[in-house]
C-alpha cells in the first residue's frame, strides 16, 4: 500500500513522511516465569522504573541524543536500580560473589566493546563502552577486565555495592532445589514477596534504539544466573548472541537462557534474516524465538533500521517497555498486556 | 545435472551415489601475511605437519569415527605440534604469559563447549569437549576455566610447556614495533627464519568435519595475538564467531583478526547465508570473507552437509588441508596451489 501511494503521487510521499518513525526504543528487564501473581506493590515498582528507564531514552532521543548514549544512559539506571539483576541488585555467583557482565554495539561501524566477569565496576555497561571506544579489543574477561577499568577511570565499588538481601535469599532457594531436585518446587511457600519472580526469571537488562540519525545502537547487562559457577560466561557480553546492532538491519538485546541464546547467536541470526530475506524484525524475531529456541528459554526486544519494535520472547513473561517518535509509550509484563507485539 | 539425472532413471541415483562424498575434512594451521621467501625447510615442516594431520582426520573418518571424536584428536595433534599458535607453541601475552583459547560444536543438536584463558591446560580443546559434554555451560573464561578443569581430569602442565624460543623473540619484536610504530618494518633483518611467518601471521588452528553418519562438528584453538593484554578474549572461543556448526548447514572454523570476527559473528554468519539463502558452502563464505570482513582480515575452513569443502581467506596465505572420501588429499599455503577451492 504504502508502495503503490508513492507510485502514484509526490503528495502521498510527505504524507506517509508524518507517519514515519524518527526515533525509537525498546527496553527489558528481563524474561522468564514471572507469576501473576506477584504482590502488586512490587509489580508497581517494575512498571514504575520501567516506565522511568523508556522515558528517559525518549526525552534523549526527541532532543537529538545519539544511539549509543541513550543506550549507555538508560542501561546504566536500570544497572542502579536493584530490581534489576544487573550492576546493584546482581545475583549472586554459588561463591556468593558477583560477577557482571556487559556488552554494547554501535550500529553504524559494527564497533562492539564487552566485559564478563567483572567485579568492581559499578556501571558495565560503560566500561563495556570503553572497551569499544578505546582499546582494539571487543571483550575483556575477568582479572583483565579489572585491570582495563584501572586504566578506564569508570566508577569502582565494593562488592557490597552489588549486594542485595533479596538475591541472597534467591542463592539460597537455588542451592536447596539443586541439591533436592532440578524442578522448580511451586508449592514452596515463602516470606520473600519477590520470590514468585526470582527464582525462574532469567535477569538481564537491555536497550536497543533508533535515533534521529538512523543510527541503531544496543547494549545489555547482567549479573548472570543465580548460583553460576565462577568464570561462567553467558551470552550477555556475547557480541551475536546477547548483543547486536547493524543500521542495515536492526538492534537486539537478548534474556534468557544465555547458552541457548550463544547456540543460535540469537542477535545476529534476527539482523542476519533481516538482511539475508528482507523479513521484517519481528517476522525475523519470531523466527528466532519461536523456531529456534525452546518454549521458556526467554526473548529480546528490539529496534529496526525503520523504526519497527520487536518484544518477542518465549517464556511466561518479560519485564519490557517501548516507546517512538509516534507517541507510542507502553511497559508491559506478560503476554496479553500487549498481544500485538509479543506475539 | 545431478537432478536431470535423478529424474530420468533410478541407475542415474546409484551412479551418482559413488560420486557422493561420504566424509570430509578440512583444517587449517592459522592465516595471515606468509611470506614466500620462508626457508624451504620451515616450509616443509608445515606441510609435512598439516598432511599427518590431515591424514589422521581422513584415516578416522575413513574407519567410521564420529566427527566430535575427528575434531578433538585433529586439534590435539595441531596443539601438541610447536609450529602452531595453540597449546605447545602458544604466543605470548604481553605479561609473557599463556594465555589458551579453544571452542568445539556439535552439529547434530548445537551443543557446544569453549573456554577462554586457560594457562595449565595442555589441551584446551579436550578441556572445551568437557565443558560441552559435563556442564549446563558453554564458556568458561580465566580462572573459573582453570577450576573446571581441575574436575574434568584434563592432563595439566606448567605455562613453561607452552614456551617456544621462538615465541618469544615474536613477544620481542611485536613489543618493539609496539613502542616504534604500529607499522609492520618488512626492512627488518633477522636471523630468526621462522620471522617472515609470525610478525603478520593469525595463528590458531582449526578443523571441520562431516563424518560417514552425516555429522557435522568444527573446533578452534588458539594462543591469540602476540602481545595481546591480558583477559582479552578473541574468536577462537566464541561460538557463531570462531567456530561453528549444524547439521543443516555448515562446520566452520575462523582464523584472522578475531576482533573482527567477533563482529560479523563469521562462522555462525556462513551458515546462515546456506540456511537462509540456499547458498553454496563456498558461496556463502566468499561473501563473508571478501565482501564484510576486510583484506587481511584472514579466513576459515569449512565442510557442509554435503561434504563440500570451503578455504577461504583474503589474507596473502593460510596453512590450511583439505580431504574427502572421493580421494581429494591436499595441502597448501599460498593462494595459486589450490585456485578453485581458495578463490
Amino acid at each position: 500500500m504504502l508502495f503503490t501511494a508513492c507510485a502514484e503521487s509526490n503528495q502521498s510521499d510527505s504524507e506517509t513522511f508524518a507517519e514515519r518513525v524518527e526515533y525509537a526504543i525498546a527496553l527489558h528487564g528481563g524474561a522468564g516465569v514471572i507469576s501473576r501473581d506477584i504482590d502488586p506493590e512490587i509489580k508497581q515498582q517494575y512498571v514504575d522504573s520501567l516506565a522511568e528507564a523508556l522515558e528517559l531514552g525518549r526525552s534523549m532521543l526527541a532532543d537529538g541524543a545519539d544511539a549509543l548514549d541513550v543506550v549507555e544512559q538508560v542501561v546504566r539506571l536500570l544497572e542502579d536500580n536493584p530490581l534489576y539483576n544487573a550492576g546493584r541488585g546482581a545475583v549472586m555467583t554459588n561463591a556468593e560473589t558477583f560477577e557482571l557482565d556487559a556488552s554494547i554495539m554501535d550500529g553504524r561501524n559494527l564497533a562492539a566493546g564487552a566485559v564478563a566477569g567483572v567485579t568492581t565496576v559499578k556501571n558495565p555497561i560503560t566500561l563495556a563502552r570503553h572497551v569499544m571506544e578505546n582499546s582494539r579489543h571487543v571483550l575483556f574477561a575477568g582479572e583483565g577486565a579489572e585491570r582495563f577499568a584501572d586504566g578506564a577511570g569508570v566508577e569502582r565499588v565494593e562488592q557490597s555495592w552489588f549486594y542485595t538481601e533479596r538475591r541472597h535469599q534467591q542463592l539460597i532457594r537455588a542451592r536447596e532445589r539443586d541439591e533436592v531436585t532440578l524442578d522448580h518446587d511451586d508449592s514452596a511457600q515463602s516470606m520473600n514477596p519477590y520470590q514468585a519472580i526470582d527464582d525462574n526469571k532469567y535477569g538481564t537488562v537491555g536497550v536497543a534504539v533508533l535515533d534521529r540519525n538512523g543510527n541503531l545502537a544496543a547494549g545489555t547487562s547482567t549479573g548472570g544466573m543465580t548460583n553460576k559457577r565462577f568464570g561462567r560466561v553467558g551470552d550477555s557480553p556475547i557480541v551475536g548472541a546477547g548483543t547486536y546492532a547493524n543500521n542495515k538491519s536492526c538492534a537486539i538485546s537478548s534474556t534468557g537462557t544465555g547458552e541457548e541464546f550463544i547456540r543460535h547467536a540469537v542477535a545476529f541470526q534476527i539482523c542476519a534474516i533481516m538482511e539475508y530475506t528482507g523479513a521484517s524484525l519481528n517476522e525475523a524475531a519470531r523466527i528466532v524465538i519461536h523456531d529456534k529456541l525452546q518454549p521458556g528459554d526467554g526473548g529480546i526486544i528490539g529496534v529496526s533500521h525503520t523504526g519497527e519494535i520487536a518484544m518477542i520472547f518465549n517464556s511466561r513473561g518479560m519485564f519490557r517497555g517501548a516507546a517512538d517518535s509516534n507517541g507510542r509509550f507502553e511497559v508491559a509484563i506478560w503476554d496479553e498486556n500487549e498481544a500485538e507485539a509479543s506475539r
